[in-house]
């Protein structure tokens, strides 16, 4: 099926700004019908002025018009035919930023027979008209909820067509090997081999070598692009929630310095820079804590395993230096690949210095992050359990917060995004990517084994297909209305 | 001071759109630098391309950049100096619609010495720079906030400065009037009079005539602009929600067809052939109603005394026509002003016909809005009280619910505004032409009584100061915050 044909059939027109109250919304309209039937509703200012004789990528001002009923005062941009997002004729409507005008003015168009655009609608067409491979469609959404300056770098960077043009470069080696092999099955019956065996197994081991690298970033890609999930874990009272209150501070109010935005979807994330740290909700662990012990369900630590990062909390003033390294200990073993913190809170109300073993330079250390540099207050608790990390703090005056946010930016290395590197963000990319890795670990067995031609041919015909999956070039309509069902209505 | 001198000064930036998730988001910058200082952050797609160099109203494609990094791909619109809204050289930035890059982009024209604009200051500057007036500028404001046709098309009517040339008019009149009664306080010692006392009495008459007529239809633009108020009232399981329910059903239908709008600001909210119905939250008076009895306390009747309809919802199962009868006249009496629909629900569930003396026609309209056209069963209860609508109705399955719209739609006439005729919808002007006429009086009075000179010139000067603040012509720093600051960032 030539996906590309169907594209330019109908018009379709949607809201392109955000729900709600503004200024101005944007609409917009895409198809062969685009500027002609908004050319019957506008009446431009400048008269006699019809829109299907102005230049591309202009500006035009004057009235949306219901017969001699004015809806709106608005500007329309026109973007001719192979000159505009979708790639088709576009326009584009701003109108008073009202809900009901918008949606008057749309009223108005799929009267005319303009149709109301699926969800990703418009990001298809530019996709089915070339305009991007699918890893780019699929930046597209990414950009757009991009909620930091790594992930909307990551997006960007995919947009621009990174990962596409590093797996269409994998695909086309193996393609030209591919090839070769498909010319033995037609000369299977004279057993010849035109495709050299030793140069096919190297050339396999590169592709493989470079996949499971692009696989590996995936790490840091999903981190970057849904944010770092971390549980914040303790006792009632020992402090969660200030500290997580503390945590968000100061981003809550570098946020809100610019007006008109919402927090409300970001509620509880933290900004550091340019990562967002994810807090999961793990209310649910401390009320079953005590079924979970006696029974031992497992559910609730469901939370802490999608964790990258357990941040466990003790109050110093109830707790013994003993009874931490203890759960320290089970928290490592329990959770091994995790990043463990745990933050030792109320240190302030600690008023004498336990006489332990440890070096001044560490105590002076302590002392100076909790304020303490003139003090005859000092916290020295000597803790020490390998993988984990100790943080001494006071939440409630925010002392040690900083150290903690230090610790946490210690644990995402931006290194490969800042380097250039490709990094794979999208769990789809992943999941093909392991695909193709499996189908080559299959041809080298194949290969290796000397096994005919026909059974090598299907394995590597399987990573092509995994392959060309990800960039679009093999595609089913079933995966692209997946794909772009996904985005919002009017991208 | 000049106002206008002020406006110039600085180069203002803000997100344009609603906030939220979009496809786009448009960012504004209007100012003396906004061209310039876009310049150093944009990196045209055809390069060497300088936004300094293009023309006025065409659309830009490109990069805006922090340094080498890109912080998106956006479409830049330029306006030139006196050729945008505001009247000043604008940029429209439209980015993609992540509240992270659009802050983004604010903040880096922010740390360019770019200042985020006031609430309503895109506005004000395009009245200051003489764009439209000061009652055309708040009807961007209402058009923004337009739910419905007629208030959208009230707005619009007022935008295109129908109030303020009809104000301007009086205004004119009566200036012509004043400088001669202010050429005769100049030449007060030699006891002229320069301005014609008859005719000048005729004119305030007519003014006078003019502004009631414009304080009249404050009445039904304040409906048009903001809904009118209804109360549905009755004691519990009347059967009011689901009057509620039935009556908002339709209308949520119609609305949710259109995708990617959102419901949650209008909910209770009906919109009959274009006037928007509102209806009060009256549960409190539900909930003490026994105490309201017991002890008088008329604070909960005071939402009654807001609304403009009162709907009283009874049980006809439960109630006798007497009861009712007697609580419409107690209505009728406590709430002269205004408009009563009682409202007999169950009505499907009264098994046998009281045998009441009634014509048959009235009975067959009754059964035949009800669907009982070919039933035994007939519902014929002969109520009658003076200024109250009766409608018996069955809300459980939607019977009688389109004859309570269409007596709520006889309730508002909107016959002038269809007829072009200058309808008042904003409180300031209202309270404006009260004052106005006010002085207008006191000057009659003056002129009748033969006070002197001087002492008639100050209720003329109030009247002009009065009419003047309608459009603006006379204007304070602080009624413009005042009127500027309720607008949304951006606009």
């Amino acid at each position: 099926m030539n996906l590309k044909n169907l594209s330019k059939q109908d018009t379709i027109i949607a809201p392109a700004t955000a729900p709600g109250m503004g200024a101005i919304a944007v609409i917009r309209i895409s198809g062969p019908k685009a500027i002609t039937v908004t050319d019957k509703f506008f009446c431009s200012f400048k008269k006699g002025k019809k829109l299907s004789s102005v230049k591309t990528h202009t500006a035009n001002f004057g009235e949306i018009k219901d017969g001699d009923l004015v809806i709106d005062e608005v500007l329309v941009n026109i973007f001719h035919d192979g000159k505009s997002f979708t790639g088709e004729e576009t326009v584009e409507i701003s109108c008073h930023g009202s809900t009901y005008i918008t949606q008057k003015i749309i009223q108005l168009f799929v009267d005319a027979q303009i149709r109301p655009a699926d969800a990703g609608e418009f990001t298809m067409r530019a996709y089915r008209n070339g305009k991007f491979d699918l890893s780019q469609a699929e930046a597209v959404a990414d950009l757009i909820h991009s909620t930091s300056k790594a992930s909307s770098q990551l997006a960007l960077s995919q947009l621009k067509g990174g990962v596409g043009s590093e797996i269409e470069k994998l695909r086309e080696n193996l393609l030209n090997f591919a090839s070769l092999i498909e010319l033995e099955l037609d000369f299977s019956e004279e057993d010849v081999e035109f495709a050299d065996r030793t140069e096919f197994i190297n050339l396999v081991k590169s592709i493989q070598a470079l996949i499971e690298k692009l696989m590996t970033s995936f790490a840091l890609g999903n981190a970057i692009k849904n944010g770092v999930p971390v549980a914040i874990v303790g006792a009632p009272n020992v402090g969660k929630s200030t500290l997580l209150n503390a945590l968000l501070e100061e981003d809550r109010a570098i946020v809100s310095e610019i007006a008109g935005t919402t927090r409300d979807t970001i509620e509880d994330e933290l900004n550091i820079e340019g990562i967002t740290y994810r807090f999961i909700d793990t209310a649910g662990i401390r009320k079953t804590e005590d079924i979970i012990e006696n029974k031992g369900i497992e559910k609730t630590f469901q939370k802490m395993d999608v964790a990258r990062v357990i941040i466990q909390v003790f109050d110093v003033t109830s707790t013994t230096p003993s009874e931490i390294e203890k759960r320290a200990e089970s928290l490592k073993l329990k959770y091994p690949t995790q990043e463990l913190l745990i933050v030792l809170n109320k240190v302030d109300l600690i008023q004498e210095a336990t006489e332990i073993d440890t070096s001044n330079a560490k105590r002076n250390e302590l002392n100076n992050m909790l304020g303490k540099k003139d003090s005859n207050l000092v916290f020295n608790w000597n803790l020490n359990t390998k993988g984990v990390t100790f943080i001494p703090i006071s939440a409630k005056s925010d002392k040690g917060i900083l150290k903690i946010k230090q610790e946490l930016t210690k644990l995402v290395d931006l290194g490969s995004l800042n380097t250039g590197d490709i990094i794979i963000s999208n769990a789809r990319h992943y999941n093909s990517l392991k695909e193709a890795n499996e189908s080559l670990t299959n041809a080298l067995i194949a290969l290796e084994t000397g096994l005919p031609s026909d059974l090598l041919a299907i394995d590597i015909r399987a990573a092509l297909h995994a392959l060309g999956s990800i960039t679009g070039q093999i595609t089913t309509e079933d995966l692209l209305r997946n794909i772009f069902g996904k985005f919002c209505i009017g991208k």
